[in-house]
């Protein structure tokens, strides 16, 4: 495929057609990259507003190989690929940011864990197991149940992860023959993200650390900056994200994200090496959003100024509700807040399906709060006024 | 065409390919509408990243009319659809906004001049002239040569304007056979514009009057507010632009192209209804831009804010020069300013072909205009350091 646009600019090509690349895609127009997408289906979030989009299964190296062939630099709308054909695509020259050793990371929490364990980075406890019984001895470890329980693959938003209370409800998680990896379950006071944009050449940049409040293991809301965060602690998170970005070789935007403990202290949950929801806030709320950094970072262009643009910056979330039609209630959320940032994925609405996010920036925390929770909150339709 | 997406957005549909179309989009993205575009090639800057995009020629009514067979509402990125063909598909139903009636104030000088001439809006002194004996005789009606002579319709960025300095001179307009329209010289001390977005409904939002500055008939550069213009000037500009977009009731953006006068008045130069050079800095100036008014506009949703967000923004174009490469001068520009907002259109660069624009915002105006000057002239390669 002949991607259209100034022969002069690059070819980024895209693997995956979900929200992040369509976003990706919005924020790549403006520098005037080509932009390529290898999506499933035409009714994907990005393949909706993609020109050049081909469609194919990511699971195939031969699909992946064809549609790397025309592209200067290749990256991801998520961490699925299979690991083994990104080596294979590396090793035949194609540019793949970030790379495989960096990216298995993201996919195998088991390694995930041992190299983080390995470079000294705080981290809940936390061991593979074996079995149920081997839950149980873990557990008697520590602290006892419940135990956090997470498949080592396939997981996110919640999905692949089980907090059981006892050794009957730990059968579950070993059904699908995947290793179970076991983690204390964190006494945190909260959950906080640090996210880091790092470019080849080893340029990085650091947004303020934000606030993310989880509602059945998905992402619900994000402040930025976190508010009341001890400046020594908001330093040592971002410290921890540069840190891990750079001894995991890491190209592009990472997101570390963090339980804040009730004794003060950092520890990593989970990593993410591409745009993440903690940092949607920064398309209105920063002066370079996470979506332009991850593509100038591919591209190892010098990296755009992360500092926000307001003193605060609120996203909430927006889950499908009992309605399919989310365009009408547009007429009431921009009636009533003019400054409201709205950003639909173009998703058929199914319930508690992510569909969208809001943005709201502003001087007074509790006012830029409410505003986003209640334009959320309306187009899913729980509230109706 | 089958417009891929959430079926309960609706589809607008954007007639030409241009950069104008391409903002759009990209504008239009994050509100979950679909995108529809009718283009010349694929090889146009819309067209480069539009999804949808149907290729015709928009002088062709059934071209026209199967392209918005299956849109909503249909809008421009530029003003050459023949007044005639949109009289027909308004009255086959389709939603066109603007519409025809007003849309043809902006294609035909005559019908603009007369238009606001019954409406008692200032312009410059002005009539329809027969041939240069005549255009000598309406210099002598005022204060003599230089004229400004104007073809009615098919100029833009300078192109179909002429200033003449005797008869001899004001010969060539009239060849081409489209009426010519004469107008003094303006001794103005700089030009201004006023941007305003309304809707079908009637409500209607100003953006803060700007400073332009043209050369050779094109706009290089904007300042986001004009500086020290007296607040009565600027509220005579904003309510004159709305007067404007109601009594021609004009749907979406209209930009109010003014001279401001060596004795403080000012006097319309031109009107365009369609996002507009001028407004360019809302992308990264104002909580809302022109380009997603604009097509809120057209849907008749509730307005986004227009006001600031930053103390100054500056908009510098970036035209070609003579080196054909633009990507590999980002290296530069973006590392000396990590604040640097570039805006590229996918255009191939010829020599001073309009083919992108940068917008720099902060407090020193000073300082923000050095910026967005000096990245235009590093990308045109005029400067070299």
């Amino acid at each position: 495929m002949t991607v259209a646009g100034n022969a002069n600019f690059p070819v980024v090509g895209v693997i995956g057609g979900g929200q992040l690349a369509r976003m990706m895609h919005q924020a790549g127009i403006p520098l005037g990259i080509r932009f390529k997408l290898l999506a499933d289906t035409p009714q994907e979030s990005a393949a909706q507003v993609v020109g050049a989009t081909e469609y194919g299964d990511y699971r195939d190296l031969d699909v992946l190989r064809a549609f790397a062939a025309d592209c200067d630099v290749i990256t991801f709308d998520h961490e699925h690929v299979p690991t083994e054909h990104l080596r294979a695509l590396q090793a035949e020259g194609i540019a793949v940011r970030p790379g495989p050793e960096a990216l298995v990371n993201a996919q195998d929490k088991g390694v995930m864990r041992a190299k983080l364990d390995s470079i000294g980075v705080p981290c809940p406890r936390h061991r593979i197991v074996a079995d149920p019984a081997d839950v149980t001895a873990f557990a008697g470890e520590g602290e006892g149940y419940p135990v956090v329980l997470k498949t080592v693959r396939g997981g996110y938003d919640g999905k692949g992860v089980w907090v059981v209370k006892d050794e009957a409800e730990a059968a579950a998680p070993f059904l699908a023959g995947v290793p179970v990896l076991a983690e204390e379950k964190v006494d945190f006071v909260r959950e906080l993200a640090a996210n880091v944009v790092r470019s080849p050449s080893g340029q990085a940049v650091a947004y303020p650390v934000v606030e993310s409040v989880q509602e059945n293991g998905i992402c619900a809301e994000v402040t930025a900056p976190a508010p009341d965060l001890d400046p020594a602690l908001s330093d040592e998170a971002q410290q921890l994200a540069l840190r891990i970005a750079g001894d995991l070789d890491i190209t592009g935007h990472l997101a570390v994200e963090l339980f804040q403990t009730r004794d003060g202290r950092i520890l990593v949950n989970e990593l993410a090496m591409r745009p993440h929801n903690s940092g949607h806030w920064t398309q209105d709320g920063a002066v370079t959003s996470q979506f332009e950094n991850h593509l100038r970072a591919v591209l190892d262009l010098p990296l755009g100024d992360p500092r926000p643009r307001a003193k605060w910056t609120v996203m909430v979330n927006v889950l499908g509700g009992d309605y399919p039609d989310m365009y009408h209630p547009f007429l009431h959320c921009m009636a009533r807040d003019p400054g409201l940032k709205i950003h639909m994925y173009g998703k058929d609405v199914k319930p508690g399906r992510k569909v969208g996010h809001v943005n709201v920036f502003g001087d007074d925390l509790e006012d830029v709060r409410e505003r986003a929770r209640h334009a959320a909150a309306y187009l899913r339709g729980t509230i109706t006024d």
